[in-house]
């Protein structure tokens, strides 16, 4: 394909969102702008830039200001900017860049918030050279992130839509699962379903990992062929209305033995001490530390080598993390998964991961998969 | 899956090629330097990471310098790096930053180069805050794109099985199309055909759109079923072993008309008389023109909306663009593709693509598959 064809398509489905959603998150910004000293702020991180417009092209930029927000964008993405969002458009002939600093100087905007962990020194060198007289460039790190952390009602839906496939996508697949087939082909088939069921793409590359290499954590699929005896991590995830789903399952082949069947329990309980823990206004470190409780328990706590969880939404990881030295304090609508798993070198690695979403009271477990061991 | 899992992870598979390839390239890099009056260049964009270092992980930064180079690391990828790169490994326990300013002090280098389209406004402010005294760092824009535009035999060969793997996942799929198909279940099926052959991944979201729809060069698949009387855009391509492919090919339901049959005719005699162009020492744009030639004697060249093609290897796009204003010559080794197309509104779009790599004489098309309108 094209460059410019590429470009022209959107990055996940258009945003069916009320545009009203759009235009309150906007205000939200809007209204902090002042007690940040901003008189704008510059956005072109693409997820941050969809969570504020709906606007799903590869080519944007928002300036949000007290009063108004204009996107800038290309030609290319003229007409799609508009069918996607009821911010001003303004379609830039030459770079954006050019279009942003006129509507500075034309507006009279003095202090600029960009973002610095988002932006290119070249995007950055191209604003500061020829920016107005008496206007400066002030870094507004993370603020949009933040934001993003609360979903909102409609969010957690997509969330849950993008769940329910993944988890339907898996049940299709594992009642196909035989001993002689390779990872990379289980890995191909559960890719296939979660498309045919709606999902735009997978969340990240799919893991299927097993015997032995399931202790390896950063397994990719491989054409070995699952075998009797074999446990096997399935660890999979979709983006379907621009939001992600994460989930890890394990299977077995064969009859489990008691080493099999006793790391696997404590796992789980690990996983259900985590889900009870979770709780809005409790620290993010207190869940990951109730799984590793447990696991000390049963002599695994070294055996845990990454921390519990993370957020999830427009991007597949996303603040909070959910670790040990972790202080955000979790709040009702952060959507986050939970997902302990042991690793033990020559016998294999388990890990049980779910979607869920905090409550007042505690959590809502988006994730309708059965927690048993699958055993095939 | 967790954040520590997916950075563990490889972004495609292992690089097997040759260790002395990477060495080769990175001796090219440090004998550059003196001519930009550098000490160092500072590497950490992914695919230009990879091309020096065969280092395939998410967190990486390369020192080159004249007599050696360090790769930088987390710990999470200590493993990795020591089996993909022959590179010295410098695994870091806080963040790159600490230890790349260490290793520029410590070895006294005074004029770094730094990628500014690539890096990120943090990182840099990160450098330069606790730059060693009389150090600078100096912008050095796409050097390594400019070295990874020339394929090696090794990268040819990868390309050559990606597109391979290309197209016979669009031969095995096409065999299936049939009237009532949905354009999502049939870019699910090609997506899932190339992964069973062997591909990590899609290099870009699989185009398919029918009937008048064919016309939006930006269209997605969607839930339309192919009708009898439609004409079909198939456009995709494979990553495999971390080499891009692309090609585009139109399927027709049916009996095709006189106007879907003559449109056909130009695009192709278009695409033939582009790749006819193409030879070493010709510039970018003379191909462009040949192409555009075609469709003006047909009426067409208003119709035909985007450049004739574009470079591919690690990145589904680079440099160099075969495009109306692109002066760059093209030089033997260079992959790139050709695909002209014509889009009438209400009437659909044709368009054609292949894989190319530029000879002395002129180019060997790299894709196997007919260019004949398929009828189903």
């Amino acid at each position: 394909m094209t460059a410019k064809l590429l470009a022209e398509r959107s990055l996940g489905c258009h945003d069916r969102t009320d545009a009203t959603e759009f235009e309150s998150r906007r205000r939200t910004v809007s209204a902090g702008l002042a007690a940040r000293k901003l008189d704008a702020l510059l956005v072109a991180f693409s997820p941050n830039l969809r969570y504020l417009t709906g606007f799903t092209g590869s080519n944007g930029c928002l300036l949000a200001m007290p009063e108004a927000a204009i996107l800038f964008t290309d030609p290319r993405y003229r007409m799609q900017a508009a069918q996607e969002t009821t911010a001003r458009v303004k379609t830039c002939k030459g770079t954006l860049v050019a279009d942003v600093l006129a509507a500075i100087g034309r507006l009279g905007l003095k202090r600029v918030g960009y973002e610095p962990a988002r932006m290119t020194c070249d995007f950055f060198e191209a604003l500061k050279a020829r920016l107005p007289m008496r206007a400066s460039l002030v870094p507004a790190p993370g603020w949009i992130e933040e934001l993003r952390m609360v979903k909102s009602p409609e969010e957690v839906a997509r969330i849950r839509r993008s769940v329910e496939t993944n988890s339907r996508a898996f049940e299709q697949t594992v009642a196909r699962v035989r001993p002689g087939m390779k990872e990379q082909d289980l890995a191909a088939e559960l890719e296939y379903r979660m498309r045919r069921l709606g999902a735009e793409k997978p969340s990240f590359e799919t893991i299927v990992a097993s015997g032995a290499r399931s202790a390896l954590p950063h397994a990719q699929p491989t054409a070995a062929r699952l075998r009797v005896g074999d446990l096997v991590v399935v660890d999979m995830g979709a983006f379907q209305e621009g939001y992600a789903s994460d989930m890890t399952r394990m299977l077995f082949l064969g009859r489990p033995g008691a080493r099999v069947k006793r790391t696997y329990r404590a796992v789980l309980e690990a996983q259900l001490a985590a889900i009870a823990s979770v709780r809005a206004g409790v620290p993010a470190a207190q869940v990951d530390r109730a799984a590793r409780r447990v696991l000390k328990g049963y002599g695994l706590e070294r055996a845990f080598v990454h921390s519990t969880g993370h957020g999830l939404g427009l991007e597949i990881h996303e603040p909070p993390r959910i670790g040990m030295r972790e202080k955000p304090v979790l709040r009702e609508g952060m959507a986050i998964t939970i997902e302990p798993g042991v690793y033990l070198e020559g016998f294999g690695g388990i890990r049980i991961e779910d979607t869920v979403v905090v409550t007042a009271g505690g959590c809502e477990i988006l994730t309708p998969t059965g927690k048993e061991l699958r055993v095939i």
